[in-house]
């Protein structure tokens, strides 16, 4: 990818601050792309996180490589020409760089003030610097925040908050009443504030839906995937913290808590009134039941199902969750399963010869 | 929550008519909130569902408790200065409070006639009451019945039948010819009547889309939840009984034929051609295989697979699915595999020295 | 279901060309209905697959069959009064009688050129024969291609190319930079180009959004299914191969790469990174982890999880995956988990007396 300017390794240097810790190699050369490890492209910057990647960015196009720290030493021995930058964050500081010169996030297209095609209620409240998209609809008693984004098409029902500086991208729906905070990232047709499925049933197996009252509040820096749903509190109200990061297509339902600067991969689901803890992660296609607790800096791997509460840190996997090493060795064995049932048959045949044949 | 007027106990306990049998305690109060068992929040109404929260919600601040009845003779001894209702159905007396004098579900935003930037096809039919939100469409030969709601946004193609008091909320699609019962809800970016995902195939390879000229038909009070998609038949119908309510996420392939006054968790994934019961309940994230039969009455923990016919009512769970007693047993052991592979190592060498070292 | 005119069994037979053999029967008669093989209705055409349906068909009022080939013999025995049209691909041919006289496909609704609500920027190349439909967005230099069709309320961001006899259904999204195939269709609110779940991580725990610059490739004649989300790449793109179909909300992560032909059963999900080859296939809620590679022609069991590469084409099931006998030996050996651990107690406690009671 083009940057949007020449940048020269001098100017890479400084943007970085204290992410490049030190350099090497000529600074002469201005860079022109930001490309993949491997490509043969010329004049371009690169980076890498591994030293197993090492060999690879050598033989590349880049004339500069952004690198971790402890791949210093192993650099030297290169005699490289090309011009090296070491970090303690190679990750970040890539992260900065792309998103400062090759395309900044969250990306927004159609930003240009409030389209004519909108409909925005009379009584909606829009502070200045806010772009609205075509034939997107704000409701009543609506309030949105300085410098924020409401994609084409998005549904904004009434009373919502919106602070500011918060991205709600084309074809997004937000419940009434809802909130959501400072620089949040709503992805295209994510919903914030559905009705939870919470039913109440007579004696002749009919189901009435309980109005749900609560409302949706996603704190600052919360990024809702596409797809993604998010129901509203039954009486109290659903929160995902501070910095929590949600992927395409998961299901958070009535009354969840959730903590901050979690991590939720595609297609996890979480039951009603459970609370989740800070700083969680799991893989994809999670599972976790309703009415339980997780603490804090739990890891779990994909595909796994949580039925009860997580008292203790860790890392964990499984449907029972168990810690992961135990998973991974259990997972292991089940393909033996029927050779043990073999083994068991001749067994029990040799030792109680009566009783098995 | 705030209630949109004051209610004295004793109107309460008019409104419940038969769900509330018996009541004790002062009856001059009045309340003001629907609230939590636990809120200290002083005049509120709230309700309990066991015994068990008892203790919690005398300490609460609320004036007026709803109760099971089997709690009669705990709440005598407990010498409450409350108001108490006790009800055959706490549950449901709860909800219709909180459905008339909180928040009335469904829930519907901008329902105020027939929007001006609504696009409606000049030979659809719209009885009267009905409401139809900014940017929604309407296409040719639809019908809607009276006191039906269409959101922002949806998209309703052709030939669609939507009978009375039907909520539709914004961004639903509805594809052409489906038929929507009396009273059913659609959650926002739910979709009914997609295609199916049935193909034939050449020799090289290459797959050509089966249409899918049946239709989807919800009969009345089918719920669907957000994002949820049902497919349209192949040759007759996909049927969703009455009564039965749909989470976020579910995916109901070609064909499903699924009985009266059902659950479905969310992710909730069936294939085509499956024919479910009565009265059928699942946990999330459950899967069932194509082209089964699944009786009335049955019950089944989440993350299961349900991969042949069903024939006895009962609770199952696992995959492959088993009775739930000894689908918890199974899980329970799973963990145990690596330690059983010890001991059968260890087994062998002792019988049978001489074929295992 | 009607056909769209009465056919003559001759006609069937030259419209089905090379895919009708042979056949049987008088042909006088015309057929009125396309119908399934237990349907009553008199004067119908219906079709089998298999020569298990060859009584129940008979039995049914259509006038003429198509079946496969081997039923020849079986079908002269029979002394049947009906037409009979045998083909070497029955499925193929019924669909394309179907496709042709009863309901094309890929349906379009509201399909009467631009749309006077639709929002289309100036700068948008619009070749001829296109549809948009009412409120539908299309974003600064698009271009789309001869006879394409842009739903309701679809969203097409900045700098897409799309091709040409492309269907987008209403309510879909495509990420600005996106490049559709030819005779791609794409289904209600499906989302192309969706940013990746990529973050960078500072040392409090903070997740810095990676801006996806890489574009969403379909290569011609892909289907995306309703509700499924395709992330773009994060340098490079994410790339679906010629051919290859998806159902509904499936998630495809940053980066894959898919081969040709492919199928994917509903609720798949493949995290960033990984490669799939052609012909892939795979039962419903099927996940892959990241970072892999997946060769051609490999078949997969629904509900399975693949977490390693797989080298070999064949068909496998299970999490982790194996090859599908031994999975489905193991699967049905779980639930004898119990009574296998029952089982090693006994056999521990005659052989080791001393250590275990």
């Amino acid at each position: 990818m083009r940057f949007s300017k020449n940048l020269s390794i001098t100017q890479l240097i400084e943007f970085c601050g204290p992410l490049v810790s030190s350099s090497a190699g000529p600074k002469e050369a201005s860079v022109l792309n930001f490309q993949t490890p491997d490509s043969p492209e010329p004049g371009g910057f690169s980076f890498i996180l591994s030293p197993k990647m090492l060999a690879a960015v050598e033989k590349s196009g880049a004339v500069c490589v952004l690198a971790p720290e402890k791949c210093k030493e192993a650099v030297t021995a290169l005699n490289s020409k090309k011009a090296w930058l070491f970090s303690p964050n190679p990750e970040l500081a890539a992260r900065n760089i792309k998103n400062a010169f090759v395309l900044s996030t969250p990306y927004r297209d159609e930003a240009t003030g409030v389209h004519p095609t909108a409909t925005i209620d009379s009584t909606a409240q829009i502070a200045k610097g806010v772009s609205i998209g075509p034939h997107a609809v704000v409701g009543k008693n609506c309030r949105i925040g300085e410098g924020s984004f409401v994609g084409a098409n998005a549904v904004i029902e009434a009373n919502v908050i919106i602070k500011d500086h918060v991205t709600i991208h084309p074809q997004a729906y937000i419940g009434h009443s809802c909130e959501i905070g400072h620089h949040c990232e709503i992805m295209p047709q994510a919903i914030v504030g559905s009705e939870g499925f919470g039913y109440a049933h007579d004696h002749l197996g009919n189901h009435y839906r309980v109005p749900h009252s609560g409302r949706v509040i996603l704190e600052d820096d919360v990024h809702v995937g596409a797809g993604t749903a998010i129901d509203r509190g039954t009486i109290e109200d659903t929160v995902i913290g501070q910095g929590t990061k949600l992927d395409n297509q998961c299901h958070f339902a009535h009354n969840l808590v959730v903590g901050k600067n979690g991590l939720f991969t595609a297609q996890f689901v979480a039951a009603g009134s459970t609370t989740i803890g800070d700083n969680f992660m799991c893989g994809g296609k999670t599972g976790v039941t309703g009415h339980i607790t997780i603490t804090d800096n739990v890891h779990v791997a994909g595909l796994s199902g949580i039925t009860g509460n997580v008292t203790e840190p860790g890392q964990y996997g499984g449907y029972p969750l168990i810690p992961l090493k135990k998973h991974l060795k259990a997972k292991a064995s089940e393909i033996h399963l029927p050779e043990l049932r073999r083994q068991m048959a001749k067994v029990l045949r040799k030792l109680f010869p009566e009783d098995y044949q």
